[in-house]
């Protein structure tokens, strides 16, 4: 028996928004990853940018930022949420061409905030993407997932092995 | 010698949004590519809402379209468009347990419409993650990346090879 | 005598988002529902699309789940609620040429979602002429009106009688 | 034989916005109206804050305009516009207790303002209803349809006798 | 010694959105204060069209309230939050040929309410600056400022001295 | 005679977005001044954080580009504009103890840039505020103005003096 298990469609296959009238207001939490690959002509660029004190990553934080609190707006049937905490994190590994990104958000609320560090680190990483893309329109932006989630009923969840992804 | 060739900053390291005045004005297309790692639980449900037309890949075509309109308002340094044309469509392989997507965009205008096909692919996939993420948590989106471009001073680019990626 | 009613004017007639501080967190819900009048070859065209899982009343509802979102932001003197479910459904009727909507709202808050419902049920119609209109310019929108609504210091309302309006 | 002529669905069914790019750019102007019904008590309110300089219609104008230019970010398959001029009119009649809305708005562009006309006038009806929902929620907001059309490739369209509303 | 005292950044210096989960929740108020100055031409027609129930104030006080609720999404660290009230008043100085303005905001949250306060101030500056602007485009907007504010860890804080602005 | 010189009201005094079909395109640009003005222990921070490389500049600089391209969300009457280029330069003046906001938007358009500089302006010293605010409430955004003017019918057009402010 194969039943339906996407909570977002009702029994017709109709997308709705659920009702989380009888969930329980936790503190919630979610931590998210994205990396952007890019050629070594790229990463020299951001090093000297962050060396001068250009504003490359701190755009992309901004953008990070504001974009976590417009998640409802974006995603059909997600619940708006009055966000606590975001951070959005940057490392630039030189050595393999690539800038990590570790975004965090926190609410207290009946619903989680996945969708809300998730889309921070893709508007995160589509920045950086705007603004090195005349240098390398080919760089890529991979691995977007859920690193760890914390609160709700499910308690605490953390991705099984990085090398997994 | 290196300069720099981050053109969303000034000399001085700040960004801004940069003169397109004298850019001329041209038809301008953008083709990019995302897409979904799942387990074969979700793409057994995929499939499923699939035959019975349920709203998950509707829902996540919509999400794409509205979200290309609204790429300058997410994005700090893009410049706004008047969007001729915005399709996504998705496959999904049931062999890889992937969703792909792909996003076409289409201007009359002096700058691309990269950000907005890939603003669009992101959108659509963070989407599917949020209408599966209660069967599969640990679903990635992974190789959100330009694939073509048409028009503008540069004319013709395409991605060398898709194995690359 | 005639007292000024109009809660949303202060005592000089200007506009104002008036204080809720006062008012009591309750559970609340409301109906609405609207109707798209429309002539037999759209209606032709919507049966066959549903027919073929075409995604005009697919597009209709995401439109209005997320239009629900955005009501304090389009209603001026709305106050801006989290929403903690919407839902918007379709009849189609091919006797009398037209789509019924409704949309069902709830919020735990101190001020009701009639609003909210009501603008949902509007751009879900909207829509659907949206994307008719090549067919029959001439379809009408009529009768968008509040059907049900539960909680807050009035209780239960119920529109009297469907003949009346 | 019965094609598909619901221009935004492509040969799959799939909702796409769709390319505009061979249309020409003309002047554009479309004229759309409402009806918001009331009872006698809404209308006196209403007569009365206009005598007294309220913000009712000053309101629900506001709100009118506004939403015009959001059109293309709430309607999904809406192409943005970039309006030429928008107005909002209302006529107050104390016979029928209704309210009667025309908009007005005009662009130069390859695609018309249907929509934009008619989104005004559903917003700046809903503006009503909120601001007068506490004397009388059974109020009806109706009629929303296209008056006028004028520019395009089918050139001027007129709703054929307004009786037949 | 000379600690860091910009709350918004952290030790490294990058901006986020400060975590206000142990706050409390308290009712919080803030006032604040703009003041458009202008030439008596412009004095003079905005005294007339008071007089005759033109709607610049009104359009700029629907403006206002507005823009509270989208304080944050224009200010990047802002918290979003749910406003219980909010007025936007205007006095008009035809002595010193100036409006002044004074807007009041409402919430109960963990986080005060000063930015959407400001916020409704300037943008409703704004909206009489663009209004007028074709009689005095030297007209300026000065003295935006917070006047008082309630509640919160700090209790009540108020403006010194007028004078002193 | 005094006759009606406000061109967003028309005859009746109701605001509209006036018609610019008639106007020509041109290249137009507008440059925008503020200043925040704050206690020696802000500027003090300020310097500290521009000195680690801080993002308070940063951060305040994206919030005015992103307002540049929301003006006509904001501001009810403005026409949306496709800008061309935004720039929000900032010069710290620590003997007078204030920061001095220059912002500069060019468009090629039927109509000024006037709102969108300003706009820009003003979120930024808004933002200014929202990070600062914890050390000095006090702080005040003064002197919000016009600077200079180029292109449209009017030609250029430029502050008398500076000292007037």
């Amino acid at each position: 028996m194969n039943d339906n298990k996407l909570t977002h469609l009702d029994a017709a296959g109709a997308a709705h928004m659920v009702d989380i009238t009888d969930k329980t207001v936790t503190r919630r939490e979610a931590i998210a990853v994205a990396r952007v690959i890019m050629n070594g002509d790229v990463m020299a660029q951001l090093q000297q940018a962050a060396a001068k004190k250009g504003d490359v990553l701190a755009t992309a934080r901004i953008a990070g930022i504001m974009a976590a609190k417009r998640t409802s707006d974006l995603i059909p049937l997600c619940h708006p949420l009055a966000l606590n905490k975001v951070t959005v994190d940057f490392e630039l590994d030189s050595v393999n061409n690539e800038v990590r990104i570790l975004t965090r958000c926190v609410v207290e609320g009946k619903t989680g905030v996945e969708m809300e560090a998730l889309t921070a680190a893709s508007v995160a990483a589509l920045t950086i993407y705007d603004m090195c893309k005349a240098v390398d329109p080919a760089m890529t932006i991979t691995d977007i997932g859920l690193h760890e989630k914390l609160g709700g009923k499910r308690g605490h969840w953390q991705r099984e092995s990085e090398g997994s992804r």
